[in-house]
């Protein structure tokens, strides 16, 4: 990574990051219209951040706005027709090219400049007003984008500057769902088809493969059961009280603040006679401007399971198995650790431990269970 | 890259490529068991194998081998079954602690010794009678293995060295196939799909996306019909005479020889009316030792169309948009070229141009198709 202006501790940590490597794990899925398009084609989020653009003209309206992370163009080209002064485009991948034409394309390009590079190595001519990005990754903090938009925020935003969104928060429900079964089902026949493997590898070309067994199981184990599961759950899968887990102030939040999350919180079960499967994590995002520039009209966008609201973030489910029974009004005790993994810092190892109430009062031992999201 | 033994020019090509970029776009999928599995569980590759090396013992039996990217370790272990004082397994993931852990559990560790590291890199304290490698990507070259191998033969092979395999060749035929008309109906799915997006997108979201139809027709475009497709051919889809595209001796091969792979050919059509769907790609290698050192058991693993012996290659098939109409007896003049990916040196890019040559002597003008194989 090339110089930063301030030498901020987020560009810097990111320093530590190869580039290439970056670009061959993460930045290149970007590149692809076909992936712009997926995110272009999500009703719920195209609604949330055009209404919050379009609704708040106010706060757009002769300013200078940066884009961080601008895709195909769409935010930057919303900002300049809500009557921005100045939009600044930056975008790491090639699709600044597409971007730069789609502005052309429609008009605003005496208004959007679209730039290649990465937020902590681009160079702006100026300070601003509003910065708009959509960096939320699956259960929020995958793909630690949020990162690029501190270290913008840092650099670039006026002391009386805005956030697009201006909030963010994670939430967590317990769950019940066939997914477990069904992934438990795939594990065996997996460890079947190991077996006879074993077996055919010994007695056709004379070598013993069994103390591989144990890895090959824990490579399976993971990718089946400990890895969470990209689902679009119906809400009456939602067994529990979500609850709120993280809550940020996208105006103050560090990157200190959120590389670990943790969070302790009960919660109560809510149906009766049925089983914990897992939990189910998501998020929501606000548009509310700030305290001294609020926004007039005030938008939520949220990724809580819902049957006529899904998105293309669907939620995160980390599965329990063997799931435990539970009744209505049993209480969890929950604790949540969410942490950056040492291969890639834009993946996540979360470790739960849950204390199961009964409630005739009963308590069982905690159980410790590890995920990564991958 | 660390320093080579003798600079010689196919490791300090290696050189250029970052390490973590080819961890991350190359190596890492041969670290998990499953990938292994999936190799270790095709029937042809290890019966070929297998029988090379014991079909063929007077070659291995005291000598010193190299196993060239060792994965599991099966190879060194068989290797040492057979006879080899010492077998140097390099293995560049850290697959090589369960090679480690196998080669143990087999009772040949004390032949055996598991390097972690890249061929490029590794320091052996002898040169090696033989080097084993099971090196061979889609069509033979994806991947470039060979290049590791060619750098470990001309470090480590002693002056009457042999290789296993000791020659590899590459194949072409002419194909019919339904995956042309699948593909294109993917694509023209794809394409109304699109047009659907831009008229909501206009509609309700003020942008004009058309400006992108062609590079998203494009990109769709070269993922559907312009990348090379994995598939296991039935025999009688084979419409022509297959030929000979390159001849390898894995002995005097050098990098520059095989960066390229360019020929021209000509064959026949032998199926009557019926359509040029494209054209499949496929190999084979021989294991015959050397011309002062011979195998006394030639042996042959071939990936060619087969009902009973496919493989996990596959062939590589590239369609040809829409398919001529041929008939017996009809020829085709085929000029092949296939260059490697400036993006990554791994993959590969493929031109062909052929020319069809009716029964009845009508020539048809030169058809020029571009391909990727990734």
């Amino acid at each position: 990574m090339a110089s930063t202006a301030n030498g901020s501790s987020s560009a810097s940590r990111a320093a530590a990051v190869d580039k290439g490597v970056d670009f061959a794990n993460y930045f290149c899925t970007y590149a692809f219209l076909y992936h712009q398009k997926e995110m272009l084609s999500d009703r719920v989020r195209m609604d949330a951040y055009y209404n919050a653009v379009f609704q708040n003209k106010h706060h757009f309206r002769g300013k200078v706005v940066l884009d961080v992370g601008t895709g195909s163009g769409i935010l930057a080209i919303w900002c300049a027709q809500a009557g921005a002064k100045k939009v600044y485009a930056v975008e790491a991948t090639k699709m600044s090219d597409h971007a730069r034409e789609l502005v052309k394309a429609n008009n605003v390009d005496d208004i959007v400049e679209v730039i290649e590079g990465s937020m902590e190595e681009v160079i702006l001519p100026e300070k601003v007003d509003v910065i708009i990005s959509e960096w939320m990754g699956y259960f929020l903090l995958r793909e630690s984008m949020f990162d690029s938009v501190i270290c913008a925020r840092d650099r670039w935003l006026k002391p009386d500057g805005i956030m697009y969104p201006s909030h963010a928060r994670m939430w967590m429900a317990p769950i019940r769902s066939s997914l477990g079964d069904q992934k438990m089902n795939d594990l065996e026949c997996a460890m079947n088809d190991w077996y006879n493997f074993v077996e055919v590898t010994e007695t056709h070309y004379g070598v013993n493969m069994n103390v591989l067994t144990k890895p090959y199981h824990e490579e399976h184990e993971k990718y089946y059961l400990k890895t969470s599961l990209w689902n679009n759950l119906h809400p009456n899968q939602v067994i529990g009280t979500p609850a709120i887990i993280k809550e940020i102030d996208c105006l103050m939040a560090t990157v200190d603040e959120i590389r670990d999350v943790t969070s302790k919180f009960s919660l109560s079960i809510n149906m009766d006679r049925t089983r914990l499967s897992g939990f189910a994590g998501w998020f929501d995002v606000h548009f509310r401007g700030s305290m001294q520039n609020p926004a007039m009209h005030k938008i939520e966008l949220t990724t809580a399971p819902s049957v006529d609201n899904t998105t293309h973030w669907g939620q995160q489910v980390f599965l329990l198995y063997p799931p435990p029974r539970v009744n209505e009004g049993d209480r969890l005790m929950i604790s949540f650790l969410m942490t950056r993994s040492k291969e890639n810092h834009r993946l996540m190892d979360v470790e739960f431990t849950y204390e199961l109430q009964h409630s005739s009062g009963k308590r069982l031992p905690p159980v410790t269970s590890k995920f990564c999201i991958e």
